[in-house]
């Protein structure tokens, strides 16, 4: 007998009474998310981690050996599932993601790989694949579609024939955001890979920011399924009746619950719309929670409980095709289990995973396992030479003022070009931080080249010193921002020497930094200590996108807020 | 580039205004079913047989060549689908079911397969899968699990290995309705049917009629996904709890939608809840519609038109993880599109499938492919030797009077066992036409064995002659009820010599008939006729379901209603 076919057999002996259950939980009001009704006084019996029964009484399934747990009238409800988040691409990593979320009820986690992949090309790939398994709670992946704003993230991609291959692994569930621009504009490797993913029966997620009308319907007609980049209810709805399943973020980056509030004041059918966190913050996660957290401000926005619970499992087991498996309480799902005292102050007194406690009154209740990379993914900053404050300098062209492209930081994440007027000094462009204007260069970090590129930023705060970091999106290159050619030179090179992370330097000197050596981008330190470095007085100072942040070297003890 | 590649570039290119549409539905209200909204002044692209464009203007997609369909403010809905029907085993082809179902705006088929498997075995599947394709609209099938009341069926069923391999074919969505009782009682075959077909991540079809409460989660829990059988709102709102897809029947065999109606009073989620016809008779289809007729019924009965067309295409669609080819006009999928003036009564004026026009008014406007079965599966019905009144002779044990059982009629669909009590005349045990207690026997008609099994039938009706048909569920033995042993005979060898169908006969005479030769179920006849030939002045009569229903010999020249 097949596995699939033993385990129906086990199922069912248990639901006919013919063999004892491993656990009871007894006299719950099951929150059920086909039908969004409340059940009250209801049993639910697991067996080998599934459910076997859910109904009025399992009084027939209950042996000598029964576990039972005492509902005493709490609500159960199945483990919250994160439709897209960033697993070891937040700067900690997945053992104290784990400590944190799941004990406010989050038992599934489906995570982009596009960070470490970019940096690690397919290594990376198999190494989460490992890493991810045999965990407390199910961790799943979509694959890094590699599908980057710089040319060569694509050209060091994985072959078709192996993305083909991981769209058949159980913890793959599909291909990892797509940007709407190059698939738009894509006739070849893009289209190729979502078609690939589409003929796989997997999902391609998509990443729409700021597409609408003709361009995302384009992108809608290719086979992408969902998107998280809505921030408003508009854009919501727009892709809502595209058939996208539409991930509203509430989390580090964007907080947009409360602008989605209109969608469910109308009647609108939301099978579709997920919660998603897209990654949370060190502090966000001490502070506030994870998904959990999204549930406790959606139902405070005024979404009924069962609708918002919905979102953050039926909806998105759907979404991925696991809703066979994953997302409700009801016979042959997953035994993943929350008791949940208060629905609109969501907080698990106790959470099951597979039918095993793994968490208990906030607190998890197993150790995650720590996943062992190899060797060199502890150091990835490769230069052939060392970098000098001469790499910095702009040679000017001859003759007076010039006329120069700038990046101008408009928010932390938006940026637009600006000309500005540069008056050499000594045959040189500099940076004039009274006039709030800085260099900024990026290195290549991972493929052994001298490649150096430095221009001029404006509106970042920074009056002296540099920053230099390896944790930026996308591109993966080392960031240097700086007042000063020789403390950016200092602080890149104090990041070569860490292999990862923030180096702050002024005056000739390292004056804060923050490591992150896995990948470059990861710290294995508690969460505490990660969020106690990078808070500071001034507030809190996200790293992932330094490079995009104001920070100053006015207060050389810390890293603060612009 | 691969096809799916290639086609997303199409639909983009036409989305972009880069390449023209093949059609463009313009000004039409689109009913988009997953928001459950109406957009009004809405343009629909068509490309390659898919929908490249949704919105409000698709003027940047009209070429030369573009046929441009007005819609003139009616109402854009996409294509309905039936999620349960009987093709090929309800008395009439597949080509008079297109002819009547199409113009009412079914663009999707899915049909069971288990009554001409039954006879032919997995031939009968291979020659399904050839006879589906190539038509106007999409026919998909369930494989028939060939696990019967009688035991001899699941004795000749293909090996799981074919089973295994048919799943992976595209019009294969899944396993076909699985009886409960065997399901929840086998520890071998039903079993590994259902795990198999679940491992290929397609749909093990329920049938639950009756279970409840333990047996019904059970059943649930091995992986079945859907249950057709619901009766009442109770029964269907306990199968929506369990996560089963609920499909309710307004077709021949049952119209429940009527008792339904609690289920859509209450806020309760539907997003599961599925109408369905579950095969539709000549008379109704002619008389009624197909699966049109539901969807005008359940808004009759207080269903909102867009939750009624939800749940003939989007929850169909979702259910069998289809939703990225069908049941929504959005971009991407199947161009099966129909033009609706009134909401409320549904009525198409054109069905377009794929993309193309194939009915106008009311009207098919193309021609559906009559696809060409082997000679033998005209010829199915086997006896090794000829039928002669003595097989239907009972003798008596010795004695008087004695009990025995006999099967009670209780309606058409229900039997129970009736104790009777019995006085030999002759040494033989008669039909009693008077107490309306006539014989029935069972004849196996495809093993060219002389199996041949008599018992007793009260509550036929049947006061002198005899009927014998062919087209009996389940079993597919030849049934012959008889008030008369010489009468029984020569109904049995009529139908043997026409090789299915029904034979009436009495007073040594055959006085009505119906051939349906393919599988001695089908007749390839128009369906005019075939509905003429069935229907009388005294009613309808099933002939499907002939074994189970009251006819009379007393109006020779007909076949009428008991």
């Amino acid at each position: 007998m097949t596995a699939h076919a033993a385990r129906a057999r086990a199922l069912m002996a248990v639901a006919l009474g013919e063999s004892p259950a491993d656990l009871v939980v007894r006299g719950g009001t099951v929150l059920n998310v086909f039908t969004a009704e409340l059940i009250q006084g209801c049993d639910v019996a697991v067996k080998a981690g599934r459910i076997a029964y859910v109904g009025p009484d399992a009084g027939h399934v209950v042996g000598p050996d029964t576990e039972i747990v005492e509902a005493n009238g709490q609500f159960v409800v199945p483990g919250l599932i994160d439709g897209h988040t960033h697993v070891l691409e937040t700067r900690y990593s997945l053992a104290e993601l784990l400590r944190y979320a799941v004990p406010g009820g989050t038992t599934t986690i489906i995570t982009e790989t596009g960070e470490l992949a970019t940096v690690l090309g397919r290594r990376a790939v198999d190494a989460l694949l490992d890493a991810l398994v045999d965990q407390p709670v199910k961790v799943f992946m979509t694959l890094p579609p590699l599908i980057g704003l710089a040319p060569f993230i694509e050209a060091h991609a994985p072959d078709l024939e192996a993305y083909e291959r991981w769209l058949r692994h159980p913890r793959v569930l599909g291909l990892g955001e797509v940007y709407w621009g190059p698939l738009v504009r894509s006739d070849r490797r893009p289209l190729e890979l979502v078609a690939a993913t589409v003929a796989a029966e997997r999902r391609a997620e998509g990443h729409s920011a700021g597409a609408r009308g003709s361009r995302l319907i384009a992108y809608a007609a290719a086979g992408i399924s969902s998107c998280h980049e809505p921030v408003t209810a508009d854009e919501a709805r727009e892709r809502l009746r595209l058939g996208l399943y539409t991930m509203v973020r509430e989390g580090e980056i964007r907080q947009d619950l409360a602008a989605m509030a209109p969608l469910w004041r109308d009647g609108t059918d939301l099978r579709r719309l997920v919660l998603v966190t897209d990654g949370q913050g060190p502090d966000r996660l001490l502070r506030l929670g994870y998904l959990d957290h999204c549930v406790r401000r959606a139902i405070e926005l005024g979404l009924e409980p069962a609708r918002a619970i919905q979102m953050v499992t039926l909806n998105v087991a759907e979404h991925f095709g696991r809703d066979r498996d994953l997302g409700a309480v009801a016979p042959g799902r997953c035994a993943d289990l929350l008791l949940v005292p208060d629905l609109r102050d969501f907080r698990p007194t106790l959470v099951l995973s597979d039918g095993r406690v793994v968490a208990r009154d906030g607190t998890l209740t197993v150790e995650p396992r720590q996943p062992s990379f190899p060797r060199h993914f502890y150091s990835t900053l490769k230069r052939p030479r060392i970098v000098r404050p001469a790499d910095f300098a702009v040679p000017a062209p001859d003759g007076g003022p010039i006329r120069a492209r700038a990046i101008e930081l408009v928010t932390n994440l938006v940026t637009r070009e600006e000309i500005i007027e540069l008056r050499p000094v000594d045959g040189y462009l500099c940076a004039d931080p009274k006039a709030d204007l800085v260099k900024i260069a990026s290195l290549d970090r991972g493929r052994r080249t001298d490649e150096l590129f430095v221009g001029f930023l404006r509106g970042y705060g920074l009056r002296r010193g540099a920053v230099a970091t390896s944790m930026t999106w996308d591109s993966q290159s080392v960031i240097v921002i700086g007042a000063d050619d020789r403390d950016m030179a200092l602080a890149a090179c104090r990041l070569l020497d860490t292999q990862g992370g923030v180096s702050v330097c002024a005056g000739g000197a390292l004056v804060a930094e923050f490591e992150a050596r896995l990948g470059g981008l990861v710290s294995e330190a508690p969460l505490e200590e990660i969020a106690s470095d990078l808070r500071t007085d001034r507030g809190y100072v996200r790293l992932r996108d330094a490079a995009m942040l104001g920070l100053t070297a006015d207060s050389p003890s810390s890293v603060p807020r612009p």
